[in-house]
């Protein structure tokens, strides 16, 4: 589908038709799309837990202000963004080294030089939350996305407990949950709310220089 | 053009044809386009800094390790996340509600009760940050895809002194910069290196339940 028309059919969806499914095919495409995003040195400092299973989505509905879009949803990823994947020795870094040396974006001679900058740019409790934070947003946006292409709904949620998600699926530290994004078909026995207002240009152009 | 081809053609560039502009009615387009994305509770906490002029493209690229692609592209965006953009009283907010009662998503009554949410959601300095960060990536994501739509290329930059550009443009405390778009089009003198390796499903799925 065209971008625009996605942009604007892509629409934060309350009800989810429960009889209706998303596959780990359509997921897989859906994900394999959304990773084509970039990011801060190719770090790609993101997972997910695919929550598809009905203890598990109760689980997480609970944690979330029991929002029951979550198990009518045959399928709700908990995005995660990894706060230490910027860090020497982290499996992903050291693979983007080696890639980088592999392709000729780096020589060896240059490998040091280039170890240096994510300390100095990422390191430290803001500049780590807002590296993990963004990069994942990225992906996070190019997969409500890529479900539309493939006629699928989606929800971004951020109205949960921090703390209860990360218990209830024993999520470590170094993640930080910027959203739950929920993915079915809408339920076409509801009404669709029309598009909220958005900002204009002068609401957006805070200086033009 | 359709979201996949974008997807795949969408290259963080490095070198920036310095005789093709991109004009304002494009940036209006692709700022349009963009920000359809969703939002927390649709606060749309971003905003941008149009960079153009040469000398204000020199302070830019003084805080930002001296990349030359600042003052190579036409134009490149400072995107703003406004971690004070959930507070009650704020412009954006009030209007927000506004729009909600007159299009029916809550009623008078309901708008105490909605007023609480964001201040348990996303008080305090990290929730803050990750409802500002997540909020203006989605919408720095979706320029970088409106912008290829147009034939426009991008680079997000991250490679900058955080207090040097706050210094250089006088941008208030409330505002993290969380990423810098460089646009234009590519230098075809120049050659383009290839794609950099993507994480695949099992590095994405931490878990599936």
């Amino acid at each position: 589908m065209e971008l625009k028309e996605i942009m604007k059919l892509r629409r934060a969806v309350n009800f989810f038709d429960p009889t209706q499914n998303v596959t780990d095919e359509e997921l897989k495409q859906i994900l394999e799309t959304a990773t084509l995003v970039p990011s801060s040195m190719n770090f790609q400092p993101w997972q997910v837990i695919v929550v598809r299973e009905p203890e598990a989505k109760e689980r997480l509905m609970k944690a979330a202000m029991n929002q029951t879009k979550i198990v009518e949803a045959p399928v709700t990823l908990i995005v995660l963004a990894d706060k230490d994947g910027w860090r020497a020795g982290h499996p992903t870094v050291e693979k983007v080294w080696e890639n980088l040396l592999t392709l000729g974006y780096m020589t060896d001679k240059q490998r040091s030089w280039f170890e240096k900058g994510p300390e100095k740019l990422y390191g430290g409790p803001e500049k780590s939350l807002a590296f993990a934070v963004k990069n994942a947003a990225f992906f996070a946006m190019a997969i409500m996305l890529a479900a539309k292409d493939l006629g699928i709904d989606s929800h971004p949620m951020d109205g949960f407990d921090h703390e209860a998600v990360r218990e209830a699926f024993n999520i470590p530290e170094n993640f930080f949950v910027p959203v739950l994004i929920a993915l079915g078909h809408f339920d076409k026995s509801k009404t669709l709310m029309p598009p909220k207002w958005r900002k204009s240009w002068n609401e957006i152009v805070w200086q033009y220089i």
